[in-house]
């Protein structure tokens, strides 16, 4: 290992969660793998925990740490229907052995992946582009958006992620340190009710509208709104289904597409519906999807009408090596096959209920819960001060993300204060599983002192 | 299947390559599978040949129909160590079956292979970002050069091809339809020597300098040249070797950074060297990857300086959710000890030399062969009308592309005119099958009238 090269960070880098390792801050000697990590792989570090976890395998909701320890996986939302499901693994070990080609060749497994893909959205978003990340299919969204539209105005939620290439960092606020959004991105806070006295749908219409006037300010006509319909960097905001309809409108009559990112919410975690536009009663003129789609094979993708993509396909040219490769397909059937037969949607809604009501039990004897909310297991817990309602305590959020973790639970931060907890664990998750996370949660915020 | 969403297309779409199905200039009935294709993918299908091929397995050099005739695959350069490497297959299983997390985490695995990658570069590239593909590694490329040069202005070849994301499209002619290049890129020809009395190191540096005052007119700093040193999709250029360094030169002192796409050239094709840029004995700011990394698996990723990525990373907080997962870590190590082992970078260039050994033969009896040219298996043969190497013939190349794919041979063509043959078969080719190639090459050329 090239000791010289190790460089011991000025800041914490972090994306989407407030509890990124941090060795400008780390005090003593690095473990070995940990130096090699950060000389390796430099500035670009984004590991999780004062002591990052090393891993060595994984199984269902739980990994298990090169020491021995498991801990019950509450965080990752890619491995969605449980770490190195069987089914999965099968299937990408029996494809990789067999073909693994792109897409200038036909592959009868590729078409009957998108095939059973379309069958999940509404008829007339008919096409589909497979990619290689979310990233990768927000990128093309937005230009299928710009080249439809005519616009370069975009409205995000204020503490949005949307990927990491070029244009999308630009439109990921969360993402963004020492620069600034750019002119044409505009922002608008994530739908909640508070303080407000109309209902979350018309303040939240109301304030895309007055991000349409501020764009048109500043000489940009709209070109897409684009959000996780469960807003999940801002903080989880799902409730009451169908807030997103009136915003949806007012984007349509502007001119500009309304592009659902299912990067997160998408493939039945939230319960009540497959995909997280459909709980809001919208129609997504693109809709994009990543993280879960292959269980963690790299795979991601978008779905639009043929017309849009036609037009944007006039004036560029469109190709992904390793999009669409039937490998991929291979994976992202079994996970549409898995979600099915196990029926995961079922489990997400009723694992999800039974933690939201056990965690309100919870919040009514600790004041630090201000609210828990979310849809199946996309759940979100804000912490606040004591008996504080509006006021956010990322540092309790903190405590409790580390506390978790020395009882075996992992799980991250969101929101735009890091203050609110993101319930992310694996569809397949047992009541069992769900109530060690409760117990334990439990169990670390009565060992904090009161805030 | 949604019959009523097939769609004739208007026209061919195209990248990199003249022989894409056009399905406005397809007579007859569609194949079942082909017309479900469109109807899946829609204006996005980049589809081979007149009559695309349904393939259903693949191993080594050789791909099987669905109507079991085999082809000798001397067009995809991705599976690099042939189709299905046994040890890549077995990598891939074995880990996936294990552990699949994200960089969030520390995993050995991950940096067992980032240590192997960074020994196969100077010692000042020492740090590493892996993504999913090559788009997202040049995306990435392009961002960090900004960074650190303070520029906007950036040179490529006129027939470039660095990927699919909105600035990637922005500096990729050859992916471009009806709308041209932004005002912050500027064009130089491929390094030939047609035309020129200086060498061509000297020609070369000549335009990168002109480029670089055109910018400079067009109030653009320089931030990066980035060329593919194979200048895969201008033709293939490889000789002599060294021709860059003059230009490099030139673009370091502008303040500008020399990004080496080793998408195609690198990971040993072009048998004289592992990467394409260590044949011109120059010195990259940045090195990206993607291709034949993982042998199919989809991975990508960049080395820099570590100084230039924290540079980059103080502004914008960078996070690949698939990028360097274990599992990627495992086909990439695979990939590595597989050329070692079998000496795959050896027999690039000892099959590489027996081609252009023997197509010099063929070009003798010939004249519509103007020039074979390239590395390893990394070569262009250029097709012109009868006797006349100035007169670029791409119809006879996509005859010959017809003519071949009938004889059971894939391969594609390249440069502005589409008249340059692109020899990119598995670095694991045998001498038979080597021989296969120019005998059908040759029987395919005396079968077409002469032109």
């Amino acid at each position: 290992m090239a000791k010289k090269n190790v460089k011991v960070l000025p800041a914490a880098r972090q994306i989407l969660d407030m509890n990124a390792f941090d060795a400008g801050a780390h005090t003593g000697a690095l473990n070995p793998l940990l130096e090699r990590r950060i000389a390796n792989v430099g500035a670009s570090a984004v590991l999780f925990y004062r002591e990052p976890i090393e891993v060595v395998s994984a199984s269902g909701s739980w990994m298990t740490a090169a020491d021995g320890k498991r801990y019950l996986d509450f965080y990752n939302n890619v491995p969605s229907v449980g770490h190195t499901h069987p089914r999965v693994v099968a299937a990408v070990t029996d494809q990789i052995g067999r073909l693994n080609i792109n897409t200038r060749y036909l592959n009868s497994v590729v078409d009957l992946y998108l095939d059973a893909l379309k069958a999940r959205f509404p008829a007339s978003l008919s096409n589909v582009v497979l990619s290689c990340s979310g990233s990768e299919a927000n990128d093309l969204a937005l230009r299928i958006a710009a080249a439809t539209s005519g616009g370069t105005g975009i409205i995000v939620s204020e503490n949005a992620y949307h990927g990491n290439t070029s244009i999308i960092s630009d439109i990921s606020p969360s993402a963004l340190k020492r620069r600034g959004l750019p002119d044409h991105v505009v922002t608008v806070a994530a739908p909640s009710n508070a303080g407000q006295s109309d209902s979350i749908e018309n303040a939240f219409a109301a304030d895309i509208k007055r991000a349409i006037a501020e764009l048109g300010r500043r000489g940009h006509k709209l070109s897409a709104f684009i959000c996780d319909s469960i807003f999940s960097s801002d903080g989880v905001y799902a409730d009451p289904p169908g807030f997103l309809r009136k915003a949806i409108e007012t984007v349509h009559k502007a001119g500009g597409l309304y592009i659902a990112d299912e990067v997160q919410p998408g493939f039945a975690r939230t319960g009540d519906a497959f995909w997280g536009f459909a709980r809001h009663d919208v129609m997504p003129d693109v809709v994009t999807m990543g993280k879960p789609m292959g269980n963690g094979f790299p795979m991601a993708g978008l779905v639009t009408r043929p017309e849009l993509l036609e037009r944007f396909c006039e004036d560029t040219g469109y190709f992904s090596t390793f999009g669409g490769n039937p490998v991929a397909a291979a994976a992202g059937m079994a996970v549409l096959n898995v979600i099915d037969e196990e029926q995961l949607q079922e489990n997400a809604l009723r694992q999800g209920n039974h933690i939201k009501e056990r965690l309100r039990d919870v919040a009514a004897k600790d004041d630090r819960i201000a609210e828990v909310r979310g849809a199946g297991l996309f759940l979100g817990i804000e912490l606040c001060r004591s008996g504080k309602r509006d006021q956010p305590d990322a540092e309790v959020a903190s405590s409790v993300i580390n506390g978790l973790k020395d009882r075996g639970v992992l799980i991250g931060a969101a929101g735009k204060f890091g203050n609110t907890l993101k319930v992310r664990p694996p569809l397949s998750l047992s009541e069992e599983e769900a109530d060690i996370f409760v117990d334990r949660l439990a169990d670390t915020l009565s060992a904090l002192p009161a805030a």
